[in-house]
């Protein structure tokens, strides 16, 4: 399989101080060298620029535009939810924002919108109609996949943060809403430290996914399980991490890894820290590729053959 | 709504002392007062007893039979699997084995049997076929559905342990994998330390179950969250535990509350353990109804009104 | 015993809408009504008033300063680090913030200050010297504890966010670096969320900051142990409030209540929050009192009889 | 640095079937090949065999006695704690059980005794005195530490199972307890495990230790966070083991490395597992010793630079 062009997007804002423009961070995601591919945050990177100028910018920095994403927690009128609000008139502010969103993409000749839906939740147990907050969200996701049929719409799920608890927490829980939302534009981003988070082995989180929806958009981190930690690829779980990539090339994914990562939380230079990402990411696809085709590891797997499976990942990842 | 009856269970092995028979555990379970009925497990409970003696024991404690439960984990031979096991006379073994427990309860003239697999599950990456696993998951249920359609099957999940990571850890996706299964006569039991195990809001969890499944029994006990710490009824989260009692009255829930809790392990005493589950049951449930009545609640959960909702609430609980 | 007076205090952020300035929270937490002391943070309180017209704002709303907190997570020069960073100039820096803060509480006649050392931390294995970290942390403390006698410094212990690890995350933690520190002018500040978060029990935290140091500081929340929720107190774990007065009562602590709760993340009003606060806290303190004066509790506890001890407390708490 | 002999111990009950003898499970262990200590659980390994013989089946196979451990948990009269138990009693008996433990020792020549204290806990608000338990925890490895001082006292914390919270659940406090018993021959075993499962980060908490106390034993494995999992070492977490590694070397532990594995919980081969175990140690401890040299890692720490140190460890460990 000849790998995906473009292959590397990261989280502009990374690289974003205080006042910067989204035009200056994408000159300095330029600098890190490896990155072919952005995706923007909407409206927020549209506030001073057209689409037609972000896509020069772009351009001009040899990057593609990877997707859009949607950001609807910068806006207070979403505290309580967007597709979920209680109030009708938010829930169509919030289905009206992303369709410009989506006209937006379509005028960049983008593809994909990714929806993460952090808002749409509930904090205290007798503080929601469960079934209502349900309803709303698959209804909105139906409206917002039919607005424009080219444009794939993927929910990234997150266990929670802003909110206690929310709608979509987790992958099963969005494949079962898909399921109702029943249109074939849809389908999941897998984000690994939100899986991880949601106490979910990444490799087969994504079986889930493909088999029932469709795998549009991988964001690549890593953490130690408890929060969104948004670390480097591989530094912390460099196994979980190759056994994800053994499973999106047997499901035939083919788009953009994106490094979601948090340089800025920490005080790290993101230059360094993409060029990081970039680095475990090679090596550890590497070694995926290597293990996909190994038939020992086959045979251990049939066999469920903890000892003997263990022994050869950890011999092509660390020599042991 | 007239109360069902019977209405209460517990876990008998919490009457159990080294080498007490089933039947001395039942006469120290009547000794409560106010245990209706009785789930047993099989095959454990069944070594010294046929089924027409456990009835008649059960008969003669005033207990009904609510129904039985499969125990894999007792056989070192399904400690890699029971119906996801690698190899296929072991699979064959377990289904067998839960088909001889469907007869059992046939004969018992009972009508649900509930599955909690375990040991259906990994410890580790690239140990398994996570899709051939699911497979051989669905196929089995759904065997064991076809052999006695008059029974119920209720798929018990539950997050981990003993095994790392399970095949069906959560409501989500024991409700992708029921959907698969495709036969009417199965459904979920839930259990309160396991959704929070789950970190899912119990009273949600159910809505789900009842949306797109059928809720077949309530294992109800209380805990931290962290694991199955089987502790006592409305002991730490009174306010959930009112609110799935909300949520089993809308989904019309009218069967067994069965209590699955350990005092074993701690070394409390079992009957006034019990006491006091029941003591709680019965007063939760009755907050639950007023609540459920209350137009103000209802009001405050229209506006989404986390304060509002959380006084009433509170007031009604324990008059803040 | 006499309840302490003044009694709560609140988060003022938690009334802030964008641009609101600190007189404005101030007055706008003056219409709770119940509110009769305030924490304000330096240096970001501070940039509009100096320290004089401040305690007149209070005074004029009827409300006591109950202390400072510092808030160095607001300047990206201590994203890597406050006390323990790399670079000793910022750790210069830190420490002379602080002094100014401490300069600023003695103008107002305060005598509480509040560190929460968050940005403390690490993210990544092989990223910090640890040892250095401890000792740069503990000189620190000790520098400032020196620099006004009169003043009590509080640390406030939190398990991450927004680092993934952090020098002080727990109460037992947090009593070896102050055992280090010995200074009589130093001790804890007990935030429940931050207690649930880090696994502990709280009234049992609560017991060894009495017994190793000295509770200078009560923030009251509540949550689902998973993070820092900020929820109504009393909303989810009553049970483990109460306890929590009853180690209070017991320990002496007669400072203020503070309420650091979230409304603003889920879009609640305030005020009405702010008063379920005082509801709940106000019948969860009155609770503890019965239950500590219980003789049958006392005796249940003696032989550790959860089941005994567990329906006082659910009779004492809802009745049952 | 030369490394220690014996260097490698592992849990003898994971070679052990239904009704194997501690012989038999000796003579397994011994198959693999590597392993040249062992621990003895103290009382069920010595229920067949008296010491001399034990002495002489370990010596028969290659290895040296690492030490003792303590088993309360499988006696009924602790279920609600050894040395924390409200019976002065049963505190007694746990006491006397543990000198019997220590004579046992002696008689073998042995210098280390392990206490896991798993049953000295609590599982609800309200069910102990947190103080009386404390003191009575700390009185009692005192009186056990006095029994014979040439003989080490290890505490192995964990946070909690089978009690929902326990006395010493962590790192700091148990070094706060040890600090209150004030005997020399007493120190901390490090459970990788057990370290995770506390949100502890290993290398860290090693290193507050050695500061505080002394590292007298290690047990490794790997997991999950989420519980003591059990897994072969270096599995999940290979760059946490590496920095351990790190973090023992700079605090001279020369002692055993024992692998605290559970293959028994998921059906592996005890022997292959082993095997694993030993391999991947090897390889972590030469990275370990490769990156304490590396003066460009100790510059990056010098700087807390996550990007610089990050890519450095990924080089040696997975070569990106």
């Amino acid at each position: 399989m000849i790998p995906n062009r473009p292959r590397y997007a990261t989280r502009l804002n990374a690289f974003g101080r205080k006042g910067d423009t989204v035009a200056e961070m994408i000159a300095a995601a330029a600098q890190v060298g490896g990155l072919d591919a952005a995706d923007l945050n909407f409206p927020d990177h549209f506030e001073h620029h057209p689409p037609a100028e972000l896509t020069r910018i772009l351009t001009d920095h040899g990057m593609a535009l990877n997707g859009l994403a949607m950001r609807y927690y910068t806006d207070p009128g979403f505290r309580l939810g967007a597709f979920s609000h209680p109030d009708p008139a938010t829930r169509r502010a919030a289905i009206d924002l992303t369709k410009r969103g989506l006209d937006a993409l379509a005028d960049m000749g983008g593809r994909l919108m990714t929806l993460w839906l952090g808002q749409d939740g509930f904090d205290y147990s007798f503080q929601a109609d469960y079934e209502r907050m349900w309803d709303d969200s698959i209804a909105a996701i139906a409206e917002i996949a039919d607005h424009n049929p080219s444009i794939d719409i993927a929910i990234e799920y997150k266990p929670n943060e802003p909110r206690a608890h929310v709608v979509m927490p987790d992958m099963a829980t969005t494949l079962l809403a898909l399921a109702e939302v029943g249109r074939p534009n849809t389908g999941v981003t897998l984000d690994f430290c939100h899986m991880l988070f949601a106490g979910e082995m990444p490799a087969r989180a994504a079986m889930l996914a493909a088999r029932k929806s469709r795998i549009l958009g991988v964001h690549l981190n890593d953490g130690y399980g408890k929060r969104d930690d948004g670390l480097i690829a591989g530094s912390v779980h460099p196994v979980q991490t190759v056994e994800l990539f053994v499973a999106l090339d047997r499901a035939g994914y083919d788009g953009v890894i994106y490094f979601d990562t948090f340089p800025d939380h920490g005080g790290t230079d993101p230059v360094g820290e993409a060029r990081a990402n970039i680095a475990a990411t090679d090596r550890l696809r590497a070694i995926a590729r290597i293990l996909a085709a190994d038939p020992a590891l086959a045979e251990a797997q049939a066999r469920q053959d903890a000892a003997a499976a263990t022994r050869i990942v950890m011999a092509a990842l660390y020599g042991a």
